[in-house]
């Protein structure tokens, strides 16, 4: 499979140093992978930090920025970062007020995450943690006790992220982290596998008439293998499974929808995908408020794509239309 | 190939009414293929209308909106749109001011362009026509005569739509979407072939260690076919053939920046792409005023990017600047 790389072990510090080229807003620190805003957190106010394996770029350092993350650590391709970037990233960080962790939930991210936080603690630094799992798909996986965390990530990050930005105190930010995500299901489907920077073939077999249904975001099995088929009965069966545990998600509810491209899909076929994905909620009586339309959570150059549901209250829209300016999520600055 | 879609030939309506939902500040016109902003245009404001084969998502209805475009015509893939749907868009966004069409430089846009701006002229709509040609891979290609328009099409909705949108006249506002493209070039490598929908098989060969050096949006070929190698020595190339035709890029310069995927490229190789270029144009003597890096001008689910050097006036960089609202290009509003 070709990239554009030099070697595979330079990849990541290659791309993170064109990162920094592109975002005088954003500082980059190669050596430790941690990449903060340039100009620092306001005073007093509680600071999002968040990482994980790289690979799913723009998640998370392309949500680095006024309004959304304080700091990412990425670590290696699909690989957890290791406590000391996440504590050096609190560090960095830290107003005092506090640091809320959006960690993903996966054994590595959340072994190393806790122990961030003890260390974090052991300097005087506050943590609080918000734990991701709205992926509806699977229970346990390959790399995951409990569901996965996909989708939602990103609107924890925004929207838990406003409410940092306009001063609201730690166990505020973080307990509105943690009703968007009790509030999102996610399930995603791949046409094809991703291929990691520096291996010669795909990280799974998928045949040319077949999709994997219910695919993680590091190309962990789904519900089952499927025979290819219309897009409009793949989006009908991704929103039956979300809706099936989304109980409280009924006529009237109001939500914030994602259709979110896994990286190789054009975004033509995500727009389809967002016309199925509208049209059944408006069957169910659920209005969506807001929406979002791109790759945002890839895996590398996965076809496919993850729908992401959030049964959003009031307070949820209102901090996701607050102004953010990020790489790869801005308006209002 | 596998695509999410239910027939080839319902695609692009199935995809602009997904664009539809997702954008209520559009209008989508699906039986017509014309879109424009829910809102119109504002009294005395030039208008400017772009337009082309579908395929290249977000351009052109991607870039529709406050500050950029006022309207886009989506052929079929890969396939001019009719002078109907041109004349229509103009119809419908003309406020007196007159309308500035955006061609790539194909034989059939420019044909159908040209036909369309008569049709216009007979309905007492003043049309000027700004003709984008930045690509300096090849003289003459499949579907050109002269240089292919890609990358730099995006610079100049973006530049000349902030100057109709300050109440620039329709002469100025085409002199200075001529002046960007004259500023402009671009270069494409294409590490894979892309799929057209309802076809079986990518639109050429490429061998799993090959490169099309050049590669045009729709496939066409370029300067060479050649073996897949680092990135940093694929980007020396482009950056040669950019900077041997663009004479007064000289020491001193400002420069506006588009590292582009072209579909199925990961950010995180653009970033690294991007890297390279700004280290080059570095060397050069050449400030980097301003960057995008992202799928923007793409060829549906070709690997490959582009880089497009503009070099850049003060005015620009000004008008780049200026607040812009659209489904794709976002900031300031």
């Amino acid at each position: 499979m070709k990239k554009f790389l030099n070697t595979a072990d330079s990849f990541l510090a290659d791309s993170l140093a064109g990162l920094g080229a592109a975002h005088p807003a954003l500082r980059v620190d190669i050596e430790n992978r941690v990449v903060t805003r340039s100009e620092g957190v306001a005073d007093g106010r509680v600071a999002l930090v968040s990482g994980g394996g790289s690979g799913h770029e723009p998640l998370h350092a392309g949500f680095v920025g006024d309004g959304m993350l304080a700091a990412a650590c990425p670590g290696e391709i699909f690989t957890s970062p290791v406590p000391d970037q996440m504590l050096a990233a609190a560090a960095a960080v830290d107003t005092g007020a506090g640091v809320v962790f959006v960690v993903k939930n996966y054994t590595g991210d959340v072994m190393n995450f806790d122990m961030a936080a003890d260390l974090a603690g052991d300097d005087g630094i506050r943590v609080e943690t918000v734990l991701v799992d709205d992926d509806v798909a699977v229970q346990d996986s390959t790399f995951t006790a409990g569901r996965r965390g996909t989708g939602a990530t990103l609107l924890v990050e925004k929207i838990a992220g406003a409410a940092a930005e306009r001063g609201d105190g730690l166990g505020v930010v973080a307990d509105i982290g943690r009703r968007v995500n009790a509030a999102s299901r996610s399930f995603a489907v791949a046409l094809t596998a991703s291929t990691t920077p520096g291996a010669d073939r795909p990280g799974f077999d998928l045949p040319e008439d077949e999709i994997e249904v219910g695919v993680g975001i590091h190309g962990e099995p789904g519900r089952s293998r499927e025979k290819m088929r219309p897009a409009d009965e793949i989006v009908a069966d991704m929103m039956a499974a979300i809706l099936a545990d989304h109980r409280d998600l009924g006529s009237g509810s109001d939500a914030i929808v994602l259709v979110n491209g896994m990286g190789a899909t054009p975004l033509s076929e995500l727009y389809l995908v967002y016309g199925r994905v509208a049209a059944i909620l408006a069957d169910h009586g659920v209005t969506i408020a807001r929406n979002l339309v791109g790759d945002y959570v890839t895996s590398l150059d996965m076809a496919g794509c993850s729908i992401t549901v959030c049964k959003a209250e009031e307070s949820f829209v209102h901090l996701w239309d607050a102004p953010v300016r990020t790489p790869s999520l801005r308006w209002g600055i």
